[in-house]
């Protein structure tokens, strides 16, 4: 294995340009430990005149990713062009059917069709790596993949958007409000040219997708996702739920159940000493249980240049020494059609109310959970100036159901001044 | 690769018996995720007879570890007896000469021979795999040597000793002595049966060596290690430390520096806020930082039968799958001699010395340090019944041998009523 690795890349934006700026500064480093040289044969973007700050001399220009995809002096496409269908994928799927491996870092394109993709690639007996999909830099794909390949997962979740979180934490520090915050990250640049993907959970939901799908040998089904995403987080909660000692956290989790798969990326309350609570600005942390090893917790940054290059590096380097493996942990033809399947497990929840000041108001609440069968497990009423009174309840374990029923009958009761918030605290 | 994989395993302590258990009770997930069946073959220990709560029915057994090791009917060679030298290096050797695959949780072996023995793997085209030698259930072999393969590795770090760690924070609980604790810590089974590999840092000395061969391509350099246990932490110590904010860990932190390869095992200050500060218990933690993706912090449990099982697994898996790939991180060939360096680094200390009350003692103290260019950070004299005086000190960055000055000079100032405690404070 002593020829060049010769790589084609799609794409010149930041992660792009930080996998050329990798192969060009640690080029000695890369070959004494892959016993190869790297090469880039080719690359191609959008604009070709655009200064990206890194030389592209020494590289062919391909307007037609296509184009690149299928060159007989790359064996290697590197997708970094993004984008659930258009360019990307005819480029990936094109190179899978020139016989050429393929590194991408599009999770959307993988969480929508990466099983149709893994069947195209395991057909050609050629490999679809995608370290930097998920988790930034964080090595998450191959240690769920490799490094527990012993292990029956039993949960995988994370906080796997760093734009949530360092809006989330910085609403909690500044104690400004969503919307101030969403503008702030916004003029930073943290956020996705639609917002949407960030601060809807989609982009988090999809990186979910990919791990459920590894971990509980499923295809990938993003359509299974319970999504909800941090618009309606308010900084009254999350004053709240820092009161209780809770940190309200968009998280992703997915479980096997009974009934099938669980998935869910909604905000959620965690205790404020665990690793996920403290889990502060744009980092990103997965946590993984598996039978064997119990529970598993990486943490690392989630976007940016270094990171995401870094992992794409991962699969280069990987394929440049032979790794040959399934694209979701397990040969594609042997992955279940995920069931989705809601929540059946007890949690408990955390509710905030606003009461109308009124004789018996606290009681008619505490009558309705009580009828429903969700028991009281901590309580609030705050001090309050003006006519409506701000209460917190923590509940014990209820199973969703009984809690919706309460949430419904407390509607009649005619003592709300507001909407009830209801978010689940999950067990970390 | 369709046969099985055939496995011999020499060794069924806590770990061989968990390696066993996974083999027999997730045989169909193996199967599914890898292709092929993993299959024993034989084993070997050194009492046939004791019941180790798993059937070793249709496994021969073979009492000579070296017979198991070259037997025609494995492919693979899992030895799990320990110790430097001895059984285990002489099957390890035996069985690469015969052209088996080793996996080994053998962390001592590997500090010591690892160089030699990788040589011997990659000249017969055989991997030496070693997921378990270090941090228990953590990937951290892995991610170092492939998750991170596109980085300029900075500095590793980490604790890695759960008994150790399990000692420290017991004493900060419990208020108790090291004594007491480390009778109890004794009577729960928690040390090796020779304490001084834990408590001495030894054990933990030996993976950082591993990881420093791995992140700087160098050959393990374990008698370069500047090492110091945990048996000098008092409990003063621990206490004054949390009053200023920090915990005490044995940490371990390798980095390469202009002027060699700097690795050190002890006790260290770190912020209680940090991830390494919040690691309570029996728990490892191992902080990676790369020029390209920054800061990645792996946690999880560093030993017990499953977790180190399922890093055995991991390797054994990886096997299966076809992974070839060298010992180090690069071919052995190519790793240089490592040349110790000890820190020249500055680095914040805390001091903690006991006063004769007399007045103009803290003076001397004072002026001892500002004449050996130490700087005064933070300071507190604690109120006091006894005729001494309780002072803590944290330096402005110093170096080591500017403070060393301080120290020796202090000792002729006549106001130390007993010998002064000094740590470095790490910066994480």
């Amino acid at each position: 294995m002593s020829e060049p690795l010769r790589l084609g890349i799609a794409g010149l934006g930041t992660v792009g340009v930080g996998v050329v700026r990798i192969i060009r500064q640690q080029a000695a480093l890369l070959e004494a430990r892959l016993g190869r040289k790297i090469t880039i044969s080719a690359v191609s973007a959008r604009s070709k005149d655009r200064d990206r700050g890194v030389s592209l001399s020494g590289y062919d220009w391909e307007n037609d990713p296509i184009k690149l995809a299928t060159r007989d002096d790359i064996d290697v496409f590197v997708e970094l062009m993004g984008g659930e269908d258009g360019p990307a994928k005819d480029a990936t799927e094109a190179a899978l059917k020139a016989g050429k491996q393929v590194v991408t870092a599009n999770k959307a394109m993988l969480a929508i069709h990466g099983a149709e993709l893994a069947e195209l690639a395991e057909n050609n007996g050629l490999v679809l790596r995608y370290e930097a999909a998920v988790a930034g830099g964080i090595p998450v794909i191959k240690t769920l993949t490799e490094g527990l390949a012993g292990n029956q997962i039993s949960r995988v979740m994370g906080v796997m958007n760093g734009s949530c979180n360092f809006i989330l934490t910085r609403m909690e520090n500044s104690g400004k409000t969503y919307e101030e915050i969403f503008a702030e990250a916004d003029g930073l640049g943290y956020l996705e040219a639609d917002p949407q993907l960030d601060v809807g959970g989609i982009d988090a939901a999809h990186k979910l997708a990919l791990l459920a799908a590894i971990a509980f040998g499923t295809r990938p089904d993003f359509a299974g996702i319970q999504l909800e995403g941090i618009e309606r987080v308010s900084i009254d909660d999350i004053r709240a739920a820092a009161d209780m000692g809770y940190k309200i956290k968009l998280l992703g989790v997915a479980q096997k159940t009974g009934r099938g798969l669980e998935q869910r990326m909604q905000p959620c309350l965690v205790p404020d000493t665990s690793p996920l609570g403290q889990l502060d600005g744009g980092t990103n942390m997965v946590v993984i249980e598996g039978d064997a090893v119990g529970q598993i917790v990486l943490r690392g940054p989630g976007a940016g240049e270094g990171p995401t290059a870094s992992a794409v590096m991962s699969d280069i380097c990987d394929i440049a020494r032979g790794w040959r493996g399934p694209v979701f942990g397990q040969p594609v033809a042997s992955l279940q059609s995920a069931v989705a399947a809601t929540s059946q497990r007890p949690a408990a929840y955390y509710l905030r109310m606003t009461l109308v000041d009124k004789p018996g108001a606290m009681a008619k609440i505490a009558t309705v959970l009580g009828d429903a069968g969700v028991s009281i497990n901590r309580m609030r009423q705050y001090e309050h100036t003006d006519t409506n009174a701000p209460v917190l309840i923590v509940t014990h374990k209820t199973d969703r159901a009984s809690l919706d029923r309460a949430l419904c009958a407390m509607g009649t009761t005619g003592v709300l001044a507001a909407e009830p918030v209801a978010l689940r605290i999950e067990e970390v």
